[in-house]
């Protein structure tokens, strides 16, 4: 039996990263077989790959190199981690995958959705997830709340101009539109335990039209 | 004024690194202004992308994910070094292209030439090189002439088996034929000497005919 690919999406601090973990708990108790992951996935080639794309002293790389490096790490931890579970029946719960470079790299840095959607085809094989939760929240108010988080370490990306989260929330809208078989919104203004809640409905909701 | 972009290509031990410092010299010599590079090319980034891929504790490493880390490493270097040295007017000698992805990756790994073409088309936006030399030599001889040499240390490719690098050979004889005003075969079975002597006249007289 093949298990359930479920993928994470939305911009910074859409609180995905603590609801995904909600969500795994609820579900263990209930009795499914889960792992959650994200993408270097503690795969060896792919974390070193992130570690070149979060530096931040790497100001000077190019749109391209990250797209190409993020679409190599995710083959990376798809081969190694997410196939093997999946093949073993298991739910597989992933905070962010591949729309996270089409909202990123694609439309947020200018790259073009299209041609970032190719080398991730590339990397993919077909493997797409089979649903999607998009946390919608506004991009000022996942900056406050990162901003708020002291236990959590800015990278990067958390430094780029509102511009660029602005952007982003735009092109997660756009993919909502071009994919709306697969991809779901959520709601990820109210309260953490509201926002799980509401996640975790449509998570089991999904596995029982499967099933 | 733009310079011109040469790519020097072929299998393992061809001897292409040693014959591409001796043209450089000589072209030095004759008043050119010459840089020669490799890839990673001491790009900070791509210097690190190219350790990922050559790590031989790496054998986990899966083939499209190493097509996509060269390809990340190229964009880096093309976009750092030779784009700005082109546009000085000089001559950039590299050691390997887009056309080793094609024969390594595309060809002998497997994942094919139009496919492997299609991320590389993504990481150069359209930047070819003017003129490639493909160094020919049977696979055998040139793993034979790096056993012999101490001073070279092995890496994960230098250890596949044979019938790798004869793919790998096949695979530029086929990107000859499909590049014929692009890529010159160059005899390397010759004493290093004479395929220098060869390749540099290739240089020139290609030079003076673009001139």
């Amino acid at each position: 039996m093949a298990g359930y690919f479920i993928t994470f999406e939305g911009g910074e601090g859409a609180g995905k990263t603590s609801i995904l973990q909600t969500i795994s708990t609820r579900l263990i108790q209930e009795g499914y077989n889960v792992i959650i992951t994200r993408e270097p996935g503690g795969i060896e080639i792919a974390e070193k790959i992130r570690q070149i794309i979060l530096d931040p002293d790497h100001t000077a790389m190019d749109g391209r190199t990250e797209a190409l490096l993020y679409a190599a790490a995710r083959r990376q931890h798809l081969v190694e981690k997410v196939i093997p579970a999946l093949n073993e029946g298991k739910i597989v719960l992933c905070d962010r995958f591949i729309d996270s470079s089409l909202a990123y790299q694609g439309y947020a840095r200018g790259l073009g959705v299209e041609e970032v959607f190719q080398i991730n085809e590339f990397a993919i094989e077909g493997c797409m997830p089979d649903m999607t939760l998009f946390f919608d929240i506004e991009p000022e108010e996942g900056l406050k709340r990162i901003a708020a988080n002291k236990d959590r370490e800015q990278n990067r990306l958390d430094l780029e101009q509102i511009d660029f989260h602005n952007k982003v929330h735009e092109a997660y809208k756009q993919l909502l539109n071009r994919f709306p078989d697969r991809i779901y919104r959520i709601d990820a203004s109210p309260q953490m335990e509201v926002v799980a809640a509401s996640a975790y409905n449509k998570v089991i909701s999904f596995m029982d039209e499967k099933a």
